[in-house]
């Protein structure tokens, strides 16, 4: 009788309102990755260990292992994922002959990491992924496309002005190159991703820590000091004269990118070139992105980029990929917080058919089987209890439409349609096509 | 790069295809569901394990903990759901006050068991459930209505002749009470339960054995014997003559159920009372049911009933509720095993633009941005390969439409129209909006 009902801590559990404007986001996502051609996998939430784990990874720790006495595994054999990428590059692997390349992949499901338990920090989240795997090269236009769909997507979402940051990281790699600090290059790429989450000075003596000198400090501020409109960047990336192969092919890539973001019909106002963007992870190799909200200071909503190989820990292809992920349980529980999304009340279907009586209960069913027949969703209130009780439902459900089922002091059967629970009860008797017709012309999808 | 790739044995893996189908079968039960008034829920995939752990249950056994050293919690602290009920009956304890009832809930989920690794038999597996929680009672309508949703989703699925098995536990038990093995209930249910699994000597042999003495089994087996249409076995419990009171509530119950399914537009060919039908949990109290397939033998594709209290480990309210569950990921097995679906190889988009060369890509972007308006998905093969590398990919994918974007002779841009894959290619010019209509018009959801 003791037992906390409370969910585990780092997970989200929300109300039915919450749930359907969940559901809404979570929709609309996926049916934008579709409309990009992208389709639909799922793999297993529990991996082999052995799969997850890299020797070194600071991931480790976070690693969810599970296990089952019937099971003859050891203790330590099975682990849930703790993100789409690793399983995909598995399953790529494990399918590679059944696959058309290149291949376009979306992917909505939870992940798992034994994060400390903070506000705002999921143990148990969604990750909304989409990649595109190709067998041996991938073209560039797969990198400009993915930010395209993130801009539709946040668009459609309706939370406000954002920017979809670019970079890429052979222009970061080679400007190191250049700089001499090619050898502690992760340690500088780490210390330029925090760069806007911390102070200046600290900024500086983080630098100087890895061991930059004052010199190649000042380099690097005139390089992540580079601002201003696509164009305006890529001329200050041009003017700095690096002749190294590498930056200069990644300056290029950026310019093809943003050229064809443009292309694609992207409007200029909504992405940027951003140097400081680093992305953590190692395997990222050129485009990299990262999208904030201009107006709200909540980090990035949505992240990813290219890299080389997929695959190697799992499979001799050389299997190059671009990948954006949004990390939807967090993102959503930032957007209320913001107030930027507002779950409605409505945990209800489209129409809620009330039988006023026991004996209205017949019609009751003609009429939702109508509905249902028009693609509604409808919920029969059937509880045998007084009439403001039945309203109660309705009131508390908050759905757009009720239908009532009544009979006339003659005792002729007959339907009513109700817009508001707060409007006057109306007793008006209406056919059931009309009916029909009024709520599926005012609900569309 | 010794790494087993093959995801964890008793888990489903699906190639896109596949996968394409799947997804297909889970949006008709979840739609249908919503159709119904059902909204969705969705409950963290741990539990704290306390919440799971029924002392006693056989269920214990297959119980999937899981751990992780920086979450400060034992080693059995926290565990995967093995169903989708017990989270319901924790949610609805926990969210008790913010809830509306009678509480329509849908889920649709992945739960974990450590079953022996079989044929068939999955440790990861998705439930499809729907339950009604009423708050102190619950209007026996809601027992009739869910078989008409199982109804009208195996129609749609078009799987074959199926039949809806209902049965009610008062009938059962008042029945033994009468039968004066009460105390052995539950033991005779689960022999009863196996009847169709043994052969007839067997079914004797066990009866025996948990303790029935020959005029009990012969009473029972012209009980269990009791056959035929609705009405038939409705008339062969009355002419039982059994007085006992729980028995009558039932037959009066299971009377009550069948004509509302009717009254719903339930086919009568489509469902039975089945006398031999118990559900093996303990929580059933009333309308119990089991689907099957005609002709085909793979046993109950979904099963449920009604329960008296949905929650009493956790809550103090009463919470009567009915549900019912569709093992999906077994399901899906059984029906490809019998071959009553056939994915088709469709594992692609609506259309798949094809630039034939660089050039003309910007027209192919422009043709996917207005079939994408159109609300078609839209997959655009960027990779700059030669052509029947490119028509290898449309082929592989056998996307239903193809369109190409070329250049005649003269430098003219024109879109062509590829119906399938294997015709002769289409070199006639056509405009963009024609190309819309034409395929908007032909794919219809």
């Amino acid at each position: 009788m003791a037992i906390n009902t409370k969910p585990m801590s780092g997970t989200m559990e929300l109300l039915p309102h919450e749930q359907a404007e969940f559901e809404r986001i979570k929709s609309l996502i996926e049916g934008t990755y579709k409309s990009f051609g992208f389709v639909s996998l799922d793999t297993p939430v529990i991996e082999r260990a052995e799969v997850l784990f890299k020797e070194g990874a600071e991931i480790n720790k976070q690693i969810y292992y599970t296990y089952n006495g019937l099971a003859s595994e050891k203790i330590d054999a099975l682990a849930l994922r703790f993100d789409l990428t690793v399983p995909l590059a598995r399953y790529v692997s494990e399918h590679f002959s059944s696959l058309t390349f290149p291949f376009r992949r979306l992917h909505i499901g939870k992940v798992y990491r034994g994060e400390r338990a903070q506000k705002g920090r999921y143990r148990e989240f969604y990750q909304c992924d989409i990649d595109v795997i190709g067998r041996g090269s991938l073209d560039i236009h797969y990198d400009a496309e993915l930010p395209v769909i993130i801009y539709e997507i946040f668009k459609k979402m309706d939370i406000g002005k954002f920017t979809v940051k670019v970079n890429n990281r052979k222009v970061l790699n080679g400007f190191y190159r250049e700089l001499g600090a090619e050898s502690i290059a992760a340690d500088v790429l780490r210390v330029v991703d925090k760069a806007d989450k911390i102070t200046h000075e600290e900024f500086l003596k983080a630098l100087e820590e890895i061991g930059l000198n004052t010199e190649q400090v000042t380099k690097l501020l005139a390089f992540v000091g580079i601002k201003g409109s696509v164009a305006e960047v890529l001329a200050g990336l041009n003017a700095l004269g690096i002749q190294n192969e590498l930056f200069c092919e990644g300056v290029s890539e950026l310019k093809t990118v943003t050229d064809i973001m443009t292309e694609m019909g992207m409007d200029a106002d909504y992405f940027a070139i951003d140097l400081s963007i680093a992305r953590g992870l190692d395997y990222y190799t050129g485009t990299v992105y990262e999208t904030t909200l201009d107006d709200t200071p909540i980090g990035s909503i949505c992240g990813g980029g290219r890299y080389d190989n997929l695959a190697e820990n799992y499979s001799k292809e050389k299997l190059p990929g671009v990948g954006i992920s949004i990390g939807l349980t967090r993102l959503f529980y930032l957007l209320r917080e913001e107030g930027l999304i507002n779950p409605t009340n409505k945990s209800a279907s489209d129409v809620i058919v009330l039988p006023e009586t026991k004996g209205n209960i017949p019609q009751a069913i003609e009429a939702a089987a109508a509905l249902r027949e028009a693609r509604l969703n409808v919920d029969i209130m059937f509880e045998d209890v007084k009439m403001n009780k039945k309203l109660q439902y309705i009131t508390k459900k908050d759905a757009p439409y009720t239908v009532v089922a009544r009979t006339n002091p003659e005792g002729e059967n007959y339907l009513s349609l109700q817009y508001k629970v707060d409007d006057e009860i109306i007793k008006e008797a209406m056919p059931l096509e009309y009916i029909v017709t009024k709520i599926s012309n005012a609900i569309s999808y």
